[in-house]
């Protein structure tokens, strides 16, 4: 089974990026873990006639994606622009191959709320994109409180035993979905 | 009164930009409106060490501003990320002072709905930046409907009668929040 | 297959209840459609000690189903409380095993976005309660346009044919969950 | 200056009411705060042709408020059903008259997220009411970690601090929407 993982934060010691470097380490025998690179990938505009190269690999990445894992900062309340942009570029292809009927997976480090008001936003978009996003176990991290350490990795074995759990529910559901 | 107008789309005939040029041409007397240009205005990475000349324009319009008008296109039932993207750079000033205590007006063009899904999202952005958005009225144009030109421009009647009507209370909101 | 449909609107020509008698008329081969009756059942309240008989009733009726269907009007841009006061009763169940891992078609009548407000936030509860509802398709009725007779009856055939292929959804979905 | 303080919980050591009862007691001078009474308040159904009394009461409260305390627990990630209900019957009112532009202070006592999804399912209902709810601060109070005792009443410090805060606000804002 093919995971890809896309983060919304584009800096370097991101503690979302950290989420999914420890999901990437754990992912369950039978199961691999690609993290997306978004750095280069542009706002989608309806005027462009070419897809960039970042754009191209993003696509493919997720053609061969069996399920999905989202890395959901929270900016203001809402979801990061970097993932919404993804999923944006993603839906445009014909029919939303890419990503109709896919299972989901959804993670967040944030302040003490754990990005949840971004996780439900995002929740909604999946609706429309016809993803299905996991109800639990939901992973909400705390950044401030310990959980990583200064280069954003996960340190905190609740939050670690949280996400091992949802690799688990995340791969059972993407095989009964495609029953 | 000075009020920056800020646009989800990047497209050169974007309907949501149609319906700012319009509130544009109507800006009441004694009061201006600017329309802000984010085709340079890249993501938000807190790596940055600078910022870049595109996002200090921006910031500039945004001091200079004393209400704001958002065009929120919907991209898979939420906001589009140049729009998101520009209000996460804005809230990062100090204090939040190019945002904070601000009147705002939302509208909107898309599907049969208006793009109401998104602004009930970016309603919950505006309530950590501590903007406040005028409850009515709501602006939901439909952008399939023949209300624009093939430019993108509004040449519906119904719609600009409630773009000028929600115009006029937006000078009105401004004042009352600057009490 | 049983299908338990429960209705946000307690008023006897509501157009929501409309929705759903249309879709117990036309259940598919194979299943059947009740229709709870939420008129006697209180607000819940954690010091009541006894169930109130009507809860009890929703309780059995809920224990049958194999999947739901929520007639979901829209309030001031939310749910009916009764809707929601019918889930809230529903949710206090040991392990609430009533609603978990249940497949749910939802469907509202109302002003012109058809309840769409209302539907996301419902969205939103049935993911702490672990239930599924389908993404597509959405339905949305106007209930103001000629679609509903007088008596709250469906009579507009296109908002018939999206119930008919939601319910065909519903059930291969149900299939799906429990395999 | 009147306010009226109305609670979506029933139960009688609700930490909901709590947090009322705490702000009531701290009323700034010139202000003062009554606490309705929802538990003979009946759903809301059209078809009934007379108010009933509890109902009747509660918009005579409404009428003198000159400002509104929604104390919002959480049931299911949403509103509490007996608050959206005094909601949805105040709304009726012609003109919206009872609700109509004023101001509203959120609070509310619940999981480790203090309901803060529902108080944002809450802010979407305050948009099409026309009221006007404080932005900052936001009370969010968990109410398993001590922060209320065995009958329910306020004795966390912090917590206390934040609600003088937002009384303070709620009365500057209230004069401001007046003005």
């Amino acid at each position: 089974m093919n995971i890809l993982a896309i983060c919304g934060s584009l800096r370097k010691k991101s503690t979302n990026m950290g989420l999914l470097r420890y999901a990437q380490a754990q992912a369950p025998a039978g199961s691999n873990i690609t993290i997306a690179d978004l750095s280069s990938v542009p706002f989608f505009n309806a005027d462009l006639t070419e897809k960039p190269a970042a754009v191209i690999e993003l696509l493919q990445q997720l053609e061969k994606a069996d399920a999905l894992i989202f890395g959901c900062p929270e900016y203001n309340y809402s979801i990061a622009p970097a993932l919404k942009n993804a999923l944006d570029w993603a839906s445009r292809e014909p029919d939303n191959k890419l990503l109709s009927g896919k299972a989901v997976a959804l993670m967040g480090a944030g302040g003490g709320m754990g990005t949840s008001r971004a996780q439900y936003h995002l929740r909604q978009v999946c609706v429309y994109l016809n993803l299905h996003p996991l109800n639990k176990p939901e992973v909400f991290a705390n950044a401030f409180s310990g959980a990583f350490d200064a280069d954003g990795n996960l340190v905190d074995e609740k939050i670690q035993g949280t996400i091992n759990t949802q690799l688990t529910a995340l791969i059972a559901w993407a095989h009964q979905l495609k029953k």
